[in-house]
């Protein structure tokens, strides 16, 4: 499939799932030299997850599909520009291009204000909207000194 | 359970979860009046799922236990301050507020360069190191257009 034919392909899932009540307007398609790997559509509402957005639903599909964490050989298609979330998830599963429809300023003139957690992500800790303290750091560290120490871990 | 206990609980699924293979040394718990309502662990490698944060699968676990993807009257303990993915989790869940253990230095220092997505987000497209191209806005829009028609649609 053309690169346009996979747009199309996650936009039409984002119109059809969304009028199928699945949740917002919302498609991505994960492809491997043209070809399709896995599809995802927003699923927030009807699925009672605030995770369950386009990209990471194809995602975790894709890795689910291919049996493992890395797609650096694959591309994503998706039919909105990602918020923070998504696109940290974009870079978590090493994907090696991503390609997308409407764009932010699309988003928030319909209700989606992706844009504010763009601004509200880099923020110092202490100036962003979200209360956040930090606690027992000293006790956590633990944990980390022992990943450190592990023989046998698998970097991801 | 006081907050320093919520945080020992998720500092201490860092440490086992960690040691039983599931992922890299990271625990969170979701509470609500000092109960706790769901508990995540990063399980990346084991699950083969790279948005498998212990912060995004704590949330995930917590709406499911609620029936709802809005988590404003819980709070979120988790062992290291989150990644933009999973701080932008935080947010979509309206989780009221958020108490870390190991700060994002301390993670860098093991390996996990969340730094690098924090510098990453916030660039303008054309200066991530993700390729990342627009393709279709005009098409893609129709799917927007759609959903600010539709009468019977909810928000989140």
């Amino acid at each position: 499939m053309t690169p346009d034919e996979l747009m199309r392909r996650a936009i039409s899932l984002s119109l059809e799932q969304m009028q199928a009540g699945s949740g917002g307007p919302f498609g991505a398609v994960i492809a491997r030299n043209g070809e399709i790997v896995a599809e995802g559509w927003n699923q927030v509402t009807s699925s009672n997850d605030p995770t369950a957005h386009a990209e990471v639903v194809a995602i975790r599909r894709a890795c689910a599909a291919l049996g493992r964490f890395d797609l650096s050989d694959c591309e994503i298609y998706t039919s909105c520009e990602p918020c923070p979330m998504c696109l940290g998830a974009v870079y978590w599963a090493r994907l090696q291009r991503m390609h997308y429809g409407n764009d932010r300023k699309a988003a928030a003139a319909i209700g989606f204000d992706d844009d504010l957690l763009y601004t509200e992500v880099p923020k110092p800790i202490a100036e962003r909207s979200l209360p956040t303290s930090q606690l027992l750091g000293d006790e956590a560290h633990a944990a980390f000194e022992a990943w450190a120490a592990k023989p046998d871990k698998i970097a991801y």
